[in-house]
């Protein structure tokens, strides 16, 4: 036994093997290592076993071992979460439960616009496979290519099409659930409309794996837009973006599926840092917003939203802008706001957070967040973005040149106080679509109302009364 | 003190006035006899007191008082509810809270598109509160006029536009909800995003005052359609009006709003018995469809919606149809399908269900479901209709003629028993919009996975330890 296992209860890998056999757990720490370290390796845990299991049947098997053993479970999808909640904590104690194996995409149907899938199938795998359908599955985020879908249902995951699609929640119509007790709720319809008692599913999506372990989903699907349009537009300010967002809102409606802020800073460094991205416009601006309108016609998208922009240029909303012309040119476009985290790596350490207000809040966030940080921070780079649409912001901060980086990351705790405080005055959630994982428990048991959290502790306590899943996370 | 009430604590009914005033409660037989009785009076219950509070904060100490004594509540909004749901049982014990009286549109914010209602606000109200700010609230339904939206919401109404807009459940940002005990949580959030924690609030929608009493609710509004065009076809059969809506999704995706099937004999008896409506075409025909697709401009629409018609009608599945010229014909047109049950009562009594399937396998639940009425219940009409694009049919079965209406109202629980079985050797619902209630209480019993039902009662002892909120309603 190697020291890491020395926390696990006797004969516990062993009985582990029995079930799920070798290739169903590990405990060499140099695989474990991806598995306790967060995508932007700021959070870091200990486990002494990474479980394995291929099936619901063995998800069952491991999860009725770990209850009847008291053995502290750890949920992890993609681990491509940005609160640690998918990393277990540094005790050393509690394993992981990886769902990668569950890779299988049960069934599509086309017609009745249903998709099965296993929690390990990542969200890209998805996307592909209803599109292959001739259906389009809407839920997209930068994490695509390695986040997986039990995680983004587990995360209640949000990504650039919540203000035509929604939140994941509003793209399940069934889940097939794990207990902590290795229980096996099937609830896999593939209903539309099922009022038969309370929406049990409800409780497990956006629960960050306390509450059970999603194993499968019954996935919405959309019919397939033939014509995307992509504007890329420099406008003044975030309230000349959030007046045009309202022109946009009222002319096009539910046709926008996004609606994007960028900061003239952020878009600089991305411009320096990104290969193969070029300028969109001449010039630098101070904020920039990328917006897709689409539909299910071939064409004509592009002659109803010309009047719109040209009303909002006459009204100076917009500076200077310009259409997609091409899909490479359009992911060209994505690629500046999807990978701004990942631009401004090359410049130190990034800070990051995620928040919402009431949508015409938005100004009076960033004004005082700017303000905030600039004062106590001397030097730091404000570089918010994000879902303006949504009332949803992305908020990095870049380490000031001069200081150290174990400085700046120590300040990450005071950066999300500060920013929580000025999101609570405005009435706004301190965690938009990012959850709270480990990183914001603190946060959330601080400024939640305490008969909300007396409430959370109460479904915790009916549905994993012994507490071994996900423990430390969000209650 | 009455009979009635004597069924009450000593001193109750004092305690009662001492907090609501002689305005917030009756003990009179005749004013208790509505609040009793369900829309068609079909179910009929007993109760000494009905409670009619006029604030939250009056819900709430009522609330408190009849947790004290252990006095069970059944929540009521405008009881307009098909399964029994928001009267009391026979008992004479349970009390009615009716929220009749919180009719406050706290506020409209036409940017943020957010309407903030009290749960007693009479649906199309808040359909023209959010109108007259220009923009859109889309549930609908045929009680419209009198439902109230904390019932809408407690019961997670569905109604005509579920296929674009969702179920009312997907209409809420925000709660607030008096729990069993009166403590209040205030979950008033105007947020698009807000993951910080279990999402509280869609544990209430849909519990069917269950598991709380629901006082006020954030909602989402819409841009407001600006051309709207109305279809009604006559088609073969239900497997080409499905054929037609897989044509209508894949080229109009999104911008269908409603899409519904009525039977040739219900849409005769409307033309028969419905002042001021007219045969929408001439001839007899099977089936009928109604499906309605808006936008946000102003005019165009039309041109995009000739060529799937065309080509639905070449390809045989349309005998027949007419677009609504006015306001006045589309209203018409609505009132054929949204009227049928009050079209069927000068017949005779009307058996009514509510049933979901996955959409290919409509035209199976069709046939088996007529072939076992027509078979059991020598000269029964079987007149289905409903939300086809959703897989939701309304079961209506119609007295014969001859039979007694007692007789055949003692059907009910039969009638309802065949169709379940039916609904769940096909894999679907079986109650799609209308709930559990009294009347399906024992089916949910019977056919839920034991598992499921399980989690319902200890989610149900974790939020109303006492049992006080509408007992015999969902587990």
């Amino acid at each position: 036994m190697s020291e890491a296992t020395a926390n696990l209860p006797d004969g516990f890998v062993e009985e582990v093997e029995a079930r799920v056999g070798g290739r169903g757990f590990t405990t060499d720490p140099a695989e474990i290592e991806a598995h306790v370290t967060d995508f932007w390796r700021q959070i870091r845990g200990r486990s002494p076993l990474v479980l394995r299991p291929a099936t619901t049947a063995e998800v069952a098997a491991l999860m009725a071992l770990c209850h009847r053993h008291r053995v502290p479970v750890v949920p992890q999808g993609g681990n491509t979460g940005l609160v640690g909640g998918g990393v277990p904590d540094e005790s050393g104690r509690q394993v992981v439960l990886s769902l990668a194996r569950l890779t299988r995409i049960r069934s599509v149907d086309r017609e009745g616009e249903t998709l099965t899938a296993e929690a390990g199938c990542v969200l890209a795998d998805i996307q592909a496979a209803a599109r292959e359908a001739g259906r389009y599955f809407p839920l997209s985020l930068g994490a695509e290519g390695s986040c997986r879908i039990g995680g983004n249902l587990a995360t209640n995951a949000g990504g650039i099409n919540v203000l035509r699609y929604g939140m994941a929640r509003q793209l399940v119509l069934g889940l097939e659930v794990v207990l902590a007790d290795g229980r096996v709720w099937d609830g896999l319809r593939a209903l539309r409309k099922d009022n038969t008692g309370f929406d049990l599913k409800q409780l497990f999506i956006g629960s960050e794996g306390a509450l059970g372990v999603i194993t499968a989903a019954v996935l919405r699907l959309f019919p397939l837009p033939r014509e995307i349009q992509t504007v890329w537009l420099a406008v003044p300010s975030p309230e000349a973006a959030l007046a045009l967002f309202a022109r946009f809102r009222d002319a096009l409606g539910e046709l926008i599926s996004s609606f994007e802020l960028i900061s003239g800073g952020g878009v600089a460094i991305a411009l320096k840092n990104l290969e193969g991205v070029t300028a969109p416009l001449s010039g630098d601006h101070p904020w920039y917003v990328l917006a897709e309108v689409a539909w299910t016609f071939a064409d004509g998208l592009e002659v109803l939203l010309e009047p719109v922009l040209e009303g909002a240029i006459e009204a100076d909303l917009v500076l200077d802008g310009t259409l997609a012309q091409s899909e490479a040119q359009r992911q060209m476009l994505w690629a500046i706001r999807e990978r701004q985290s990942e631009a401004m790596a090359p410049e130190g350490m990034v800070v990051r957070n995620d928040v919402s207000v009431p949508l015409d809040r938005i100004p009076l966030l960033l004004a005082r967040a700017k303000e905030l940080f600039e004062r106590t921070i001397p030097g730091v780079r404000v570089l918010p973005f994000g879902h303006i649409g949504d009332g949803n912001l992305h908020y990095n901060l870049l380490q000031p040149p001069g200081m150290e980086r174990a400085a700046f990351l120590a300040m990450k705790y005071g950066i999300q106080e500060g920013l929580c405080d000025i999101v609570a005055e405005l009435g706004g959630s301190i965690s938009a679509e990012h959850g709270i994982g480990r990183l914001k428990q603190g946060e959330l048991a601080r400024r939640k109302d305490p008969l909300e959290l007396l409430l959370m502790r109460e479904i915790k306590q009916a549905l994993d009364p012994s507490g071994i899943l996900n423990p430390g996370v969000i209650v």
